[in-house]
């Protein structure tokens, strides 16, 4: 993305952008077929679960001025409006909790005063929304979202970690609480004498500890050993929100002589019930608010802009983390724009506005690069199946299977890319032909396994597409009708919910992986070297990485100390944004650029949106077919994916073992990972400071190509 | 071992070879230091937890005439004498379930007839103690366990599973009567209001599976990434007993406004208490049972004796499995002679007999195997490092280490044995150091991970010696006086260890891997092959394995449905022993020979004793040495370690994925792993029906050079 602030440009580049793929956007969705339901479902329940929770607090805060409907509803309108008409689909949109502590502050706020009370409460905020709207377009125009830019690894991941944190504290809340007796019930019901409000807390940790766990395990189903192919995909796809029907059910099960209470469970009035539309009609009464409050609803307003600015842009980069290879876009100015137009939209009918949330958005992208790596897979599969059935040798196998994943790609651009993949897959199961005599035979099985193969083969690919966004928006919408339904979920469940998704953003979140390696015993540290692993951790010496890592950790228990204080408390963000002059001005003073380089790789920094367009023109048929496409691809694959590293998936290695052209990190490890453990060690060899060129596997460091104004200015 | 039914002989063989090593049973022991605690704690809790179970179920049944106090004497007065003048010292005696249910039977039959009753029961079960005896004396006199000889790993496997399902049953029993009223307790008490009920069953929910979730990771914490050696180490070998620790911890978190009996704890008297001692003089009123029951005692103790004679020689068996590689002989007849002596004093003295347990005994050997891994590491770990110190060449560090290892070794037979292991050791680093161009240099870590290529090296060996067992013993007499303590303990924690025993025994048991095999996915069966796994996994086709496991399946079944037979339930053990001729005669007709002996090797036939005589007798110095000892050698190797495939210990293929020396099975998975899946697939390659020579491994199966009477006979 372009550094600009000349007004307008960046919305008008995004739109470019996004528009040359919007076509694709939606024929590559319904391509999909009826498989988009897995990562839909997945992200439907990561995204109503939550909105529900913050629903009913709320209720609670706001005298039920504002319930779980509410929070639906905007949640549902949000995710509909920006997955059609929004940049990127894959920021997913919600009602988060800094804006439900924002509205409880204003409520609390309005009650006191006589002359806008209980009643104009909703209508005052829409004044405020006003101004967060304005403030958001002021924003997205001048470009603010450049910022981005300079907002680097260690923030983002960081913002993602407090996330994670904050999730899991409302979890463990949630959870004590289920030992007390609630506010807002009549302590005299059943229910709530010591024994059964203990039995109830009991109840409520084998819910929620039995949820964590089976949808954890539920998510690995598909390198289970047993069961058949198709059902533990069944279970890797949709095991999540199986797990939350089965514990509903198991909290059905002790029936008799258990109170109706026990356990808690989710509780919301009806959509249909009186009064549950009040806010529609919120715009009448805005003229009624004094000026003096419309004035001054200015100063919540900025404070609003700022979080949402924030929220939005990182939940959006998120999203979009190099690692996920990437091929369409990305649309921050646009996006804000669009979220300022959605907070107008809101405040005039009286909802909380939504804005992009995290964890949900790299949850969302994740899911889809699982989709994308089964539909290559299945074609693949598909294809190598036919040409053994037709005896073709090997070369011609090959070559099918090459044609096979060319259709499947639809950025022309990628054919060496895609061709350099399989050559890889070709000389290993030459190799193996070779060695066991039977080169030019019909193809079998024994010499070509096809599943075993094919996993090895592919890259990570991430089927962009506004289908899964969509649906899942519409589905959240479908929330409120079945409310009925949603309130037989044990609150329980809700909170060992809440824990699986602070659990599941942390895997891919380097800042989590280096406090891992802190506490990893120095003779262990070999095997991270085995797996799929950063960088850093071949080139950055063990004391740099800890001491980064340290300062890292203490700066977010800052922040997550911010969060307890009471209103300020919502100003974290700008702790967050603080990070990028640390990041610029004082972090070089004491780490070398090039190590700062690796551990906080400035992701956007090196990803020109231009190459992008011009490639999607290409697939479009539309006149950019001149432009050299050699030319385009170097651009491409050197600057915007930063690293070969990230382009060849890690499995490639483990079926390519012969050592001339297997990445090092996973040939026999008995004869290479020593000079490496040495260098974790801290004792930094020779050889790992090199730059430019990582030690010993003929692999070419491209990311210092890009432009790196953060760490090349020092 | 021979099969002999000469009278004595048995007995003469056992003590004789147990003579020889007698002294190093005690020397080894105590050479090991306090490390022999590990092992020794492990074995006391999963000794003494069981045992004081039983003990509160024989004192609900036997109106408190038998309770925890006797079971737990019993087992360490049995312990203690078995540890110090019994034969296999691996073997752990305990008062075992179907001694309970005897017991039970026993007691209701006694207390309805007026002249025995409730009074003379205790006397009158002496009797039967004596015939018993009696019974076992004539038993092992004649040999009876040299048709152990005949009870192969088919039937062994099946007992033990069988036994994990009874532990498993139990675990889940306990847990439903958590939600019920005890029987003996005064219903009236507030703990059972159904409230309290229910959340003393949750409560039980959340301590069992806590104490059997992190029990079981604990024992894996030696593999953890994360922490210091020691740290790992002291968990894996402590966390057991720490566990139960913890969750009683956790049990008294909730004390404010929760009655004192939730959850349940153990309920046992204090040994001191008035009455807990009447059974020690039973002895007096012996003589006043009726000459009637004396005699009609003797039916009752034909059951008990072919119980016992069939338990404490599975239970030795199991402890005493191919695959722990033991050194000392076998021990069968003289345990059998002992335990009779053992039983005729419990009965004299009015405790329920001990005999020997599984899982226990083979639980016990496992945690031995662990030992001497350790003590082996570590001695070679330090020999390494001082070499280092001196900056040593690469061969001589090899040689220090091969010397250290051979001090190690007590039986000196084995040096050829190890001279084979360290020798792969060398060519792998040679190869190494090699490839990076020092080879004469002196070697430093990183051509030699110290840590990494020892763990990798070592093969199992078991540290078999007698401390172990004797302190176990002695800790669990300590309980007695403990007993206090112990009533701390929740009954849920108690329930979640015998899941965790459940489970603890599975691995290891070819009968339970071959039915995961059955539900493992067959893409997914090339993981098996990539990991340790037994010979038949690559000889047998998968139709046979199927077939043959659904069978054992099947009869295992019928076992288990059998124990829930009021008391012809006891007789399961006439059910295994059925599979003797089972297996010689009805077996042969289905399945191929070379298939049987690989899915079920009958262990000792291949055995024989004598050699081992020999080659302790040649560590003790006396007389032996005049043998060539490169014969026995061939005799030890060959035919009593059936096949190199378990001397070698799996890992070592790691460390050498040369192609020339590494066996098959880890070698670069793509170019040979695909023939071997076709095979699993029940397409069976000719190859693969090479008997004698497995396919491409350059390794000559051995075991079929040995006596094998129910294969061969075909």
């Amino acid at each position: 993305m372009e550094e600009t602030f000349v007004p307008f440009r960046g919305i008008k580049n995004d739109l470019k952008g996004r528009l040359m793929c919007y076509k694709q956007d939606w024929t590559g969705g319904f391509r999909a077929g009826f498989r988009i339901l897995a990562p839909t479902t997945y992200i439907f329940f990561a995204s109503a679960i939550p909105v529900i929770s913050f629903g009913e607090q709320l209720e609670r805060n706001t005298e039920g001025v504002l319930t779980a409907v509410q929070t639906l509803a905007s949640t549902a309108l949000c995710g509909i409006i920006h997955s059609i008409i929004g940049g990127q689909p894959l920021l997913i949109l919600g009602v988060a909790e800094p804006t439900v502590i924002m509205y409880t502050f204003l409520f609390n706020f309005a009650k006191e005063r006589p002359d806008l009370g209980r009643n104009l409460f909703l209508a005052w905020s829409g004044w405020i929304c006003v101004w967060t709207a304005l403030l958001l377009f002021l924003l997205a125009i001048l470009g603010a979202c450049s910022i981005i830019n300079r907002f680097t690894r260690v923030a983002g991941e960081l913002f993602g970690l407090l996330i994670a944190m904050l999730f899991m504290q409302q979890a463990i809340k949630g959870l004590v609480e289920e030992f007390r007796i609630p506010k807002r019930e009549n302590t005299n019901l059943t229910e709530f004498i010591p024994s059964w409000r203990f039995a109830n807390g009991m109840f409520a940790l084998v819910l929620s500890f039995g949820l964590l766990i089976t949808a954890l395990r539920s998510r690995k189903a598909r390198s289970w050993r047993y069961g058949s192919g198709w059902l533990r995909s069944l279970i890797a796809d949709y095991g999540v929100p199986l797990m939350v029907l089965v514990w509903t059910a198991v909290s059905y099960i002790p029936t008799s002589s258990v109170p109706k209470g026990i356990p808690r469970r989710l509780f919301s009035p009806n959509p249909w019930s009186p009064g549950a539309y009040d806010n529609w009609t919120v715009i009448k009464d805005m003229l009624d608010v004094p000026v003096l409050y419309i004035i001054g609803a200015f100063i919540p307003a900025t404070m609003i802009a700022v979080l949402y600015y924030f929220d939005h842009s990182v939940a959006s980069q998120l999203a979009q983390q190099k690692e996920f290879n990437l091929r369409k876009p990305s649309s921050y100015h646009y996006d804000l724009l669009l979220l300022g137009f959605l907070t107008l939209l809101c405040g005039l009918i009286g909802i909380p506005p939504a804005n992009g949330v995290i964890p949900q958005s790299p949850m969302h992208t994740k899911s889809l690069a699982t989709l994308k790596h089964q539909l290559l897979r299945n074609r693949l599969v598909a294809t190598a199946r036919k040409s053994m059935r037709k005896n073709a040798s090997l070369g011609q196998l090959y070559g099918n299977m090459q044609e096979a994943y060319r259709q499947m790609q639809t950025p022309l651009i990628y054919q060496e890319h895609s061709t350099r993949e399989l050559k890889e897959l070709k000389e290993s199961t030459i190799h193996a032909a070779t060695s066991m005599g039977h080169m030019d035979a019909p193809v079998d099985e024994t010499v070509f396994d096809i599943e075993k193969e094919i996993d090895d083969l592919l890259p990570v690919e991430v089927k962009e597409q506004r289908v899964s966004n969509l649906l899942q928006a519409i589905m959240v919408g479908g929330c409120v009708a079945a409310m009925p339904f949603l309130k037989k979920i044990p609150t329980s469940v809700l909170w060992g919910y809440f824990a699986f998704m602070a659990i599941e953003s942390l895997p891919g979140n380097q800042f989590w992986e280096r406090i891992l390696l802190l506490f990893t015993a120095p003779s262990r540290r070999y095997k991270v070297l085995e797996e799929y692993h950063a960088t850093f951790v071949e080139t950055v010496p063990f004391k740099t990485i800890a001491t980064f890592t340290i300062f890292q950790t203490t700066y977010l228990l800052i922040c997550f100390g911010l969060t307890w204080v009471p209103i300020a408390g919502l100003m974290f963000p700008l702790m967050i944004m603080l990070l990028v002059p640390v990041r610029q001005y004082f972090l070089p003073k004491f780490f070398k650029g090039a190590h700062l380089q690796d551990l906080d790789a400035a992701e956007y920094e090196e990803a020109p949106a231009l190459p992008f367009n011009l490639a999607t023109e290409g697939e479009l048929g539309a006149g950019a077919s001149h432009i050299d496409e050699g030319e385009i691809l170097d651009e491409v694959i050197t600057r915007s994916r930063g690293e070969f590293r990230h382009v060849s998936s890690p499995k490639v290695t483990s079926s390519t073992p012969t050592p001339e052209n297997g990445p090092k990190s996973l040939q026999s490890p008995n004869s290479t990972y020593s000079p490496r453990v040495g260098e974790l060690r801290g004792e930094q060899s020779p050889r790992s400071s090199g730059r430019g060129h990582s030690p010993g596997t003929g692999e070419v460091r491209l990311s210092n190509l890009g432009k790196s104004p953060n760490t090349s200015s020092k």
